[in-house]
């Protein structure tokens, strides 16, 4: 927004922990598919406070525009992250080995008034969503974006054979 | 984005029916807070699909940036509006009576890949969180409505006591 | 129930995706057991809701008489047919990854008033219980249906062991 | 189906207590609004079991042609009843006091592949559909049922308000 | 308790279907172990109905005191049985696929005021309470299985081992 | 069983504490239609373990034969008589405030192998089923009671009206 | 631990907003009761982040020796301090309106290996329970008020009445 | 506490049986990393409660400061440890088979006022959490520990990539 803006992408993705990647690439891998720029980083709200923090006071002045944000168990990733910043943050609860991501879909989308998070589905499909999520907000002013994302869609949209059939 | 683009306000607010109101207005009242004009409308996925169809398919060609959009129970209303535009959408899902917004939750948030509908809290904290979240959508490219929103906020943080009080 | 009634067969089977088939091929099995000519499609939602819409509008018009439909996750297929005709809509809970098919079961379920979904098990024992709902559906008019489904049945308690076995 | 068919209505609606009354009389009056004539009897599976035995068996002889089935907590009435005949059974899940009506709905819906049971929304709504669905039923024969369902879709949608008020 | 009992053994172990056993066998072995007499049938609440009365209802002039009743999803065996006889009857939730027995749990335990399931444990371990469950009750007037079943469980307690080790 | 079984009545209903009583009074108003003699005490696991120890040793000793015990929560009442004495105990899970008694009842349910706690409903019908429990175990070597319980159950089925009224 | 410890009490109660303080002040109470010295205040993770920083990044320095942290929701207060102090952090998971505080609590206990948050029940119990906790651990060193907790308990101990009286 | 306490390390862990043992090591190795001295039993509170109450009512005497329970199921362990010292005592939920660990968690952290059990996550994040927090209660009065544990958790916040990478 501000003329100064760094030359961050304008998606960052950030997650917990290594582990979270296989799900979170994901989003990489659909921004990739529309041409959106965007940059991976490990944040962890537990392991590194001092880094998230540092990640979320500086990410709008650096030229971030969408966070996407994923975390598993008693995920505080995403909510806090919006605690630190007002640009938009997605949640992506990622499914946790005992209770499936049900704890991490609950600790990211039940926030109180005054701090939203945009949640997405547990696991893979939410990253690809937020991916997809970002990229509709940041083509309400790209129009070629847009077009790319209307194509993506239809394209998904035409694959999707008459019959099914067996395997 | 179009330059044609109707009168219409940047942000729209569906609901399931008049009974989701008490936790919809929420979101209408925090967005004009901020200064956002919005439109509230009541759009049945179950009773009036084509006027769901109409509203969404119309969305964009009209104006709008935003959609918020809230149900309760078997709640289709966000995730078929998501899956008849590509503006971002959001989720609210209403406290349903028996089930207390769980069937709600999962009927929203639980979107496939491709089609993303960000999702808030159940309930009235939702519905705030979902102006909330539209109004930082809006604020990327409107440094007005940015230093609103973090006015906002501040006095919201502010406003925190030091000390909680009986009461 | 029209003279005009087009020739398609009685029963349409859908799905909101391929990989649904593996589930909802037990629905067609057990029809094809009992005689009752059926269609299957794959009809998406959230990635075809045009495809959705003109079968779903056309489906009576066309002779069909039941129609089943399977989804997971947040599973609005069934409930948004419903939605848009008056035929008796089946909805089958196809098991999901994170959540085993509870967010199905209550995306299908926990349609409000006026919108009837009738839903059978999640998984697999849910679509052979929708292929034989919809038979015992179609019965109530063809006697010699109804003797195959009570044969079909009698087949099955007789099949029941009186000791279990160590296998 | 049969031509020495017993003078029974179409429809009967059974539950398993007095309690469950206020709940299943919306299939009642779904029905009577519909024209559909049916009748309503307690039929417990754990208090009356002999009863239900002999009304699960007799019902198709006595000209019955749809059931619906509507109990509580270990709800058993609408597995059983399906159980005993191969009329279309389709139960509702009457909410309960401690688990509102969840396990209602798993004892209803999770039904094994050979006994169909079609399953309702947990409470009044349930019970509307429940009717409705019965009534779908019997007009895939009956044009003036048919259309007299349509019409009260029609009614009900032409009810939706187009913006919502507050109260 | 009839002086005319016919020679059934004390407790019967009845299931839903062939596929309970490897679960239910645990209840047939721990009677072994403590030199209780038992019989084991698949009795199916949903197949062989008739089968199901017939048991219940003759169980107790032939002999049997206590029945073990298991059966997974909508669980209604142990209920059911409960309602034909007034005979003890435990009931073991079988782990089912989708719910991990969760439906079963509920299906059995939930039941209404008047007709008691005394419920075990989801899986092998409720099938091998069940059968120490009967033999406590036929301990009551059998000192010799009371002195058997205090030295099973002494010997369980003099196996634990003191520490822990690695495997 | 003792020859010198001391005059303990048969059945002890013991509970965790005084806020329990309105549910558990449930069992001992059954038992008190039925003639069966029994004793209530607060016996809490966590607040007076010793006294759960001494009366858990000592129940068999002093003539009891039947033990109904009652807790919510983290509800281990039942499970730690349950390891302290070999007779049969019934579990009722009381209604907690913030989980309905979910917790109550996997507390009391969940027990492993080698321990049984034979559990019933969740509230006012699981005390009342564990006294009528409690009666059946007694009967089957008392036919006067086992006469008092059929009766009992007798006028329970005939007090089932035939046909629902408004209220 | 320092000898130039501040003059902070050794246990902090901190509470996400003014109406946690219902819940929260069963903490303080008990505390008053045992003579231990604490301090209550309002640290919101959402609304006041830095706060919560310099809260928890001060708090062993000012001579805080345990934390209480009570929260709701997508609780994320008692984890995110348990990631910015090694001092023992207790959570308390405050009763939500929707969830009934199952989010609470699977928010505040499912933290991830290296962060440890010591949880303990939903609601008042919980916050009276943290404070018993917070008076355990100073009691190691503190004999005397080792003697006022064991004499409290004991108190708790002898209170508890015999036999249930109706009320 | 006491000056004439016995020789046994402060950290005692113990578990239900040998199974919990894959889960509860992790405490010990944390502990190991820590330089914190501590035992491992094996404690099962329902197969031999008489050993569970020698423990917990010695653990003090012996020189035992904090206790580390895991159980699994209907995990009556830690509570009852609870019960009968006045010692800190953490919880370890440990996976169970049919719920995960959710009757686990339940089981051990829903305790009444008056008898707290610290709970960790379930699984083994809980148990390596429960040593830890063991250790942060010793170093209150052990500046050497303290600097360790600071010191260890420093060096995982250290070992925190700042990038993910594709494995």
């Amino acid at each position: 927004m501000a003329d100064t803006a760094a030359n961050s992408p304008p998606v960052a993705i950030v997650m917990g922990s290594q582990s979270d990647w296989p799900t979170m690439r994901r989003a990489a891998e659909v921004l990739d598919d529309l041409g959106v720029t965007h940059v991976a980083r490990i944040v962890s709200a537990h392991r590194t406070p001092d880094r998230m923090y540092d990640f979320a006071r500086s990410a709008e002045g650096e030229g971030t525009k969408v966070i996407i944000a994923g975390a598993g168990g008693a995920a505080h990733l995403p909510g806090m992250i919006s605690a630190l910043t007002h640009l938009p943050v997605l949640g992506v609860p990622v499914q946790s080995k005992a209770l499936s991501g049900m704890d991490s879909l609950l600790s990211i989308v039940q926030m109180p008034a005054g701090v939203p998070t945009g949640t997405l589905a547990i696991g893979e499909a939410g990253a690809t969503n937020a991916g997809l999520f970002a990229a509709s907000i940041l083509a309400l002013e790209d129009p070629a974006l847009s077009a790319r994302l209307q194509a993506w869609r239809a394209a998904r949209r035409d694959a999707v054979a008459e019959t099914p059939v067996d395997e």
